[in-house]
C-alpha cells in the first residue's frame, strides 16, 4: 500500500484520452463548439456521466441543471470537498477550458481511490451550467444559481429565437420553480483547477499559479454622436468625425491602464474589445462610434479610479472635438472575489510537496469559483497555456501539464479531508 | 416678346411639384429610395418619361440604358448641349441629389420654349444609369458607359443574388453587347447642376457654386494584424492589440488632412470611414484592425504624397507597437476632372446677369460630369445644401435654390447655344 510520500498514480494517458474524447463531442465543422443548452452539450454530459458512474460515484443534476457527482464519506455531517468547472464551451472554442478542471478532479478522485483511500468528507465533482457567456446574454448561470444569485429576472432573459433561460433551464433537466429555494451546500473547500488564459507561466517556466483572486470586472459602454457628412464634399474644418474620440480614448485606456497596471496594486488590465462607427461607409464621415471598455482589477478602488478617470477624460474630449458624448454607461460591475487564503496555501503545499514550482497570480477571467466563494472557502490552481491562447482552437496544455495538476489537487484532497478530523 | 434682360420664366412652383412627385416613387417605409435596376427606379424613369414627352421631347434609351430626352436644333451637324444628372438615389437617400440637375434642365429648356426661343443645337437631357454606388459594386455606370469607359470585366460584376451588370443593363432596356461601339457624342457641352452636399454656400451665404473640378478620388485599404488574447487574463505587456495601430492611423489622417488642405493646394479631404475591428467582442483583446482611407485631392501630386506618407507611417506604427502590417492596398484610384473652363465662366457670367451671387469651389462628390469631360466641355453648377447633410433624408434645398438654379442653366444654355453661330 503507498505511503504519504509515494507520487500520486495519476494515469497521465487516460486523462488525456479523456480530454480528447470530449472534446470531440462538438459541432461538426466549427471545432470545438459545445455551446451550453445545445444537443452537443447534452451528449457531452452523457459522456461525462458514464465516467462519473464508471468511477462508483452517484450523479444528479439539481434545480439550476448543474451535473453533480458524488461520493459519499465516512463521517457523517462533514462538509463536502467540491471540485470541478465546466463542459460548455464558447463557440470555436478550445478543447481545455471547462472541461479540465473536471476531468483532473475526476482522475484525482480515481487516483485516491486506487491507493485504498478512503474519504471522511463527502466528495463532489460538479459540472457548472452554462459557465461561458450562454445565448441567454449570462454566464456562471449553474454556480450562481447554486450560491443564490440567480434572480427572478435573470431567467427571463431569451435568447435569439425567444426562449427563456428558465424554460432552457427545464430543457436540460433542472427546475427553474426550484432555484429560489436551493440549500446552499455546506463546503469544506471548492477547489478549481483552469489553464491559465495568459502567459505568466510560459514565460517565466513554471508548473502551477496559485490563484490570489479572480478580478473584478466592469464594463463601461461610451459613444460619441457626431455628423455623418459626405466624405467628399465636407471640408476638414466643418466636420464632427465621432470616430477621432473614440480613437483617442482607446489609445488613452491602453495607456492608463499600463499606467495602472505598474502601480502594483494586484492585477490590472482594460481593453477596448468593442468599437464599431457608422454608418461604417468608405464614403461618409463617421456620425457615430461606440466602445465598451472592460476593466479587471483585484483592487475595487483602482477600477472606480478608472472609471471615474473615463468619464472625466471623455467628457473634456467630447468638447475638445466639438461631438456630443451620448452615452456613458456602467453595463456591468462584477466585483473582484478573492480566493481563500488557507486553500491557496494547500494548494501550494502539495504542490511544493511534488516538487513543482509555482507562483500567486491572479485570474483576469471570470470563473465559478468567485461565485462560489460567496458560500465558502474557494480557490484556483492555473496551469499553462500554450502562448496564453483561450477561446480559441489553439488553446492547449500538454499531458504532463494536466497530470501535474490532478496530482496536486490530489494532494489538496487529502491534506483538505485529513483535516478538522 | 421676352427681350434678352427679362426674367427666365421658371416655374418655381411646378419646378418644386416635380421634385415632390418624383421623391414620392420610393420604396414605401424606407424613404427616399429608388434604387439603380430596382422596379421604383423603372416607375421613376416612366414618370421621367412622361414630362420630356409633354416638352414636345423625344425619348429613347441608349445601349447602357441612358434615358435621353432630346430636342433637334434648327441646324444641321451642330454638336449637342447636353444638361442631365440621374434619378437613382442610394438607400435611405434625399429628395435633391440626382433629380434636382435633371428637373432644373428639363425646367430650364420649358423656360426657353415659352419665350418662342429656337434652338441652334440639339438639346439633350440625360438620366444617367445608376451614378450612385449600384448593387454591382460600381458607380456612374450610364456615363462610364457613354463615354467607352464601361469595360468587359466591369459587366460581368455581379449583385448579391449572383445577376451580372450586363443582365441589369439587359433588364432595364440597354443592350451590353453594343456598348463596346457606341458612338461618344459629340457634345458643345455638358452643364450639370446639382446640390452642393457640403456647407461652403450656406455658410458663406451665396447661390451658387461653379465648380473648378471633381477631386480624384483613391481608396487605401490597411489591415495591422495582432493576437487575439483574452482581455482578462493576457497582461498588458503581453499584448499585440491591432486596435493601437488602427487608432493612430486614424488620428493622424484627421491630422494630416488638416495640413495638406491648409497648403492651398485645391480641394483636400481624407477620411477613415470603415473601421472594423475582429473579434470585436468586450473579453477579447482585438486581434485585427480594418482600415479604408477614401482621399480626394484636384491635385494628384497631393494624394501621391499623402498615400506614401501612410506607406512609411503605417509601417513604422506596425513595428513599433508589435503588430504585422498584413494589407496596404490601394483600392481603387480616380483621377481628378477639372471643369472646363469656358464653360464655368459662361455659368459664371449667367449667374452675375441674374444677380447672383457665386464662388468657385471643387467637388469632393463624385459626379457622371467627371467621365463627361474625358469626351468634352463639362461643367457642374451647386446649389446650396441645408447643413450640407446629403445621402440622408434630411437632405434639403429649398424651392427658390432650385429656381435660381434652372435660372442659371436657362442663361447659360443660351449662352452656349448662341456661339459659334
Amino acid at each position: 500500500m503507498p505511503t504519504d510520500t509515494a507520487k500520486p498514480p495519476i494515469d497521465q494517458h487516460r486523462l488525456w484520452s479523456e480530454h480528447m474524447a470530449l472534446a470531440e463531442i462538438t459541432d461538426p465543422g466549427k471545432p470545438w463548439t459545445r455551446r451550453s443548452f445545445s444537443p452537443r452539450f447534452l451528449d457531452g454530459r452523457a459522456w461525462l456521466r458514464e465516467q462519473f458512474l464508471a468511477a462508483g460515484m452517484t450523479v444528479r443534476l439539481d434545480a439550476g441543471a448543474n451535473m453533480i457527482a458524488r461520493l459519499e464519506g465516512s463521517i457523517e455531517g462533514l462538509p463536502i470537498i467540491m471540485l470541478g468547472s465546466h463542459s460548455d464551451t464558447v463557440p470555436s472554442g478550445g478543447r481545455f477550458d471547462g472541461i479540465s478542471g473536471i476531468l483532473t478532479a475526476l482522475e484525482a478522485v480515481r487516483a485516491l481511490q486506487a491507493t485504498g483511500y478512503a474519504f471522511r468528507h463527502p466528495i463532489e465533482i460538479v459540472d457548472f451550467l452554462a459557465e461561458e457567456p450562454s445565448e441567454y446574454g449570462l454566464s456562471c448561470v449553474g454556480s450562481r444559481a447554486m450560491v443564490g444569485e440567480l434572480d427572478a429576472k435573470m431567467l427571463t432573459y431569451t435568447n435569439a429565437l425567444g426562449e427563456t433561460l428558465a424554460d432552457a433551464i427545464v430543457r436540460v433537466g433542472g427546475d427553474p420553480s426550484k432555484i429560489p429555494d436551493m440549500a446552499k451546500p455546506n463546503i469544506a473547500g471548492y477547489l478549481e483547477l483552469h489553464i491559465e488564459q495568459g502567459v505568466v507561466l510560459e514565460r517565466n517556466k513554471l508548473d502551477l499559479g496559485l490563484v490570489t483572486g479572480i478580478a473584478g470586472i466592469t464594463r463601461v459602454e461610451i459613444i460619441m454622436q457626431g455628423a455623418a457628412d459626405h466624405a467628399g464634399s465636407t471640408l476638414m474644418q466643418y466636420r464632427r468625425d465621432a470616430s477621432l474620440p473614440a480613437a483617442e480614448l482607446l489609445l488613452m485606456v491602453d495607456r492608463e491602464a499600463r499606467a495602472f497596471a505598474a502601480r502594483n496594486r494586484g492585477h490590472f488590465v482594460a481593453t477596448v474589445g468593442v468599437l464599431e462607427i457608422s454608418p461604417n461607409a468608405a464614403n461618409v464621415v463617421p456620425g457615430a462610434a461606440r466602445l465598451i471598455i472592460d476593466i479587471r482589477a483585484e483592487e475595487t478602488a483602482l477600477v472606480e479610479e478608472f472609471v471615474a478617470l473615463f468619464d472625466r477624460e471623455s467628457k473634456a474630449i467630447a468638447g475638445r472635438l466639438n461631438v456630443d458624448r451620448a452615452r456613458f454607461a456602467i453595463l456591468s460591475q462584477n466585483p473582484p472575489a478573492p480566493c481563500d487564503a488557507h486553500l491557496r496555501d494547500l494548494l501550494g503545499r502539495s504542490a511544493e510537496k511534488l516538487g513543482y514550482s509555482t507562483t500567486t497570480l491572479a485570474s483576469g477571467a471570470g470563473h465559478d469559483a468567485a461565485f462560489l466563494s460567496h458560500i465558502g472557502p474557494s480557490a484556483m490552481l492555473f496551469i499553462p497555456s500554450k502562448d496564453g491562447k483561450s477561446h480559441c482552437p489553439e488553446e492547449w496544455s500538454t499531458p504532463e501539464q494536466l497530470a501535474v495538476g490532478a496530482a496536486t489537487l490530489y494532494e489538496a484532497v487529502r491534506l483538505l479531508d485529513g483535516q478538522n478530523a
